[in-house]
């Protein structure tokens, strides 16, 4: 994730102009996640959960609060607020000034034979600018490909489809309806009008992934939201912004991933099942179908339940009914 | 809501023309809810719930059963019958004849630079008869407005979606794939072919509303379905017939209302929640994730499980296992 | 099922070519279902569940397990394998090679008014080689109906709605954006690329049925899908392959049917419930709003609950609290 290939970057800007309070005169060029950041970035760390990973973040700065600022590394300036995630759409914004709402992209056109000579195309396909698709790939009817989306060889690619701010591997499968890299559900709460939380990170799915019909996976916010390689979603599964789920996982029918929550490899999860945000569940997990899983799951685990808990338990309180 | 602006009226009829075994000749001009109809309407009653929209309404005429009869004012004339809802579906039907299907907008066109000049729009815009487009209002790509629906200004509307029988203000976005304003599941069970019940409301979109993707907001049966200002819906959310939902709400994602139910102002649904029909969610209120809300909730409590209590009792119940 | 019309059959092939272990040169000439199948076809056995099925199957061959095989009848000669599954997909895919993935219909047109006389079209239908569309029938915007579809007279199919390897009766409403006949969730996990099952079967429709938006309904594996006359389905409905539902039934919205469950007749489901796969709900059952069905449910039961449970009890168990 070095530049953003989707919104055009307004920056560089000082810590002065974003901050009027702060008087460094340091020149700041991106907005990034505490892990994806380097030099002469600003980063946001709002919550322990990840006070690990601000420890070894290589930001220039970080926009946080009193109480977290001592995890921070000396290299990394401390831009002490109340309010996290309200300066950190601030700032964003300053930098991606149109990331906030998903205007759609009115550069489309229908491909011609000469664009992408060995992929087949179904009827009224709409291509946006800077699209690359690979060899031997496939797009159905009334699909549309918003500007720099980056597509691998051999793909199938369904009908009434919609991809934006997305990097698809190779041997991708997605049916009918999908909808992808679209904004998340964020904003910040305000009684007169909301603000809208900009969402300036994409969609990655890795080779070999299948995603059946009418699934909607939102782009992340200032991360990215990952689908590892080799896994496959069921119809109508809602991923929503900065999840990462691993590779060769199982993700049945309507099951839902609140935002930022992390999934290991060969993970199964059934029909319905819910993941809450920012829990991690390990590798090798089975979940069952109908939970909701409210807190982190070890490897190796077997649970079911609302809330969930493991299997043997689950099962040993339904017998009792 | 005066006069129906999307479905024709092919009254007025004569209570006798109505139901045959009625003498009064007195003329009926339009089928509304009971908040709504005004003199020369008829309206119908059918559950204690509404007894106090009852005793107020100023319909002249209700269909009702002999024991809910006593709410009615006196202005207002009891029908008397078994069924209420089968027998409002059948006025209903003398109305709006044609309001129990979604017939397609056969009057669908691209428009023309003329006919909207501030507006724009991505390709294959399809939009029927009489539509209002507000200045700078934006739609994306193959979407659909049918006839008659109204926009107001500074609206972004995504690529996909399908508007009709709505109303919508000011600087409204709907993500990609919305389907807004089409039937609700209505109808009178019957063995050899069940009767549809009409739907001749409408959806209302105040302003500052945002949709995420996918969503799907049915129409009113009698009445309309309305979501209040500054109010977000996450991805894949399901609005069932005349649900109402109040001002600076956070509707997560995969989360589905039940017919007619109401929820107050400033609510936060948790994901893949559900609320049952024709309950009332007060101000205030927090439902947390996966939850079943099938009763009453009083403003300002926080409720989690299914069915959903008090947040304390089912965190006490939790750490049991 | 005799001829499978959406799938070009490659066969016949003798056993021997199927199965190197196999010295029999009996001629195969299709796979199907074991109660589907007739002479000269080969079929496949996983479960004592079907014990009843492979006892009265026709087939000639039948894969199955060593432990299974004494199920099956003298004139079906079995194939002890030991990943029964992993077989059918293999020998299901040199019948229907090309049915694991849903490649779109490239073969698309607009069709033009003497194609189906009586058909009222809206903007942009694209139909398939060989569709058959009854009489008076109207389909929407943006639709696509695939090759070989068979639709009934006086249906109403909304805008951007999907059909493939589907076959609908007289009076069928499917409103706007469905995706119905879409390969299903099947696939061996594999852990460098998972094998997808082939699904050479398609999704039935009976007379009268009514399905509200967005939902999904994928076909059959080897088996079909089959929803029976005059049941309705709400918005965002997901039905697995195989699932076949009975007549007069009410789905509620969000409700999902995981693979190859059977619903009887008359039966009610609130919204969002789930059904688990492979299990048999009987006639005349409510199951309740969000309930987990996980086993048999006999006729005229009324279950809720996750996991659910008779009525009765889990609202003793509510008052607890």
């Amino acid at each position: 994730m070095s530049k953003n290939i989707f919104f055009e970057n307004k920056g560089p800007f000082t810590l002065t102009q974003l901050f009027s309070n702060q008087k460094d005169s340091l020149e700041l060029k991106d907005v990034k996640a505490l892990t994806e950041a380097t030099k002469f970035d600003i980063t946001f760390f709002d919550s322990l959960i990840y006070k690990n990973f601000a420890k070894e973040t290589k930001a220039s700065a970080c926009i946080t609060t009193e109480k977290l600022k001592k995890y921070l590394p000396k290299t990394c300036i401390a831009i002490i607020v109340k309010n996290v995630l309200y300066e950190m759409a601030r700032v964003a914004k300053f930098f991606y000034p149109t990331s906030d709402i998903d205007f759609p992209d009115l550069s489309l056109k229908q491909p011609t034979n000469n664009d992408y000579k060995s992929v087949k195309f179904g009827n009224n396909v709409l291509i946006g600018k800077n699209v690359k698709l690979g060899e031997n790939t496939i797009i159905g009817s009334n699909s549309i490909i918003e500007q720099n989306v980056q597509m691998g060889k051999d793909c199938v690619i369904g009908s009434q489809v919609i991809l934006k701010n997305t990097i698809i591997g190779d041997n991708v499968v997605i049916q009918d309806g999908c909808k992808i890299g679209l904004k998340g559900f964020g904003f910040i709460p305000n009684k007169s009008i909301n603000i809208k939380f900009p969402h300036i990170g994409k969609v990655v799915i890795h080779k070999n992934v299948e995603i059946a019909s009418s699934c909607t996976i939102d782009r992340g916010s200032i991360d990215d939201t990952i689908i590892n390689e080799n896994t496959y979603l069921d119809n109508q599964v809602h991923v929503a912004h900065n999840v990462k789920i691993g590779k060769n996982c199982m993700i049945a029918g309507q099951v839902g991933f609140a935002g930022s929550c992390i999934i290991g490899d060969n993970v199964s999860i059934g029909g319905q099942a819910g993941i809450s945000g920012h829990i991690k569940i390990g590798n090798n997990v089975k979940v069952g179908g109908g939970s909701g899983v409210i807190k982190d799951i070890p490897d190796n685990s077997v649970v079911m339940g609302y809330p969930a808990i493991p299997l043997k338990n689950f099962i040993k309180d339904w017998k009792k009914n």
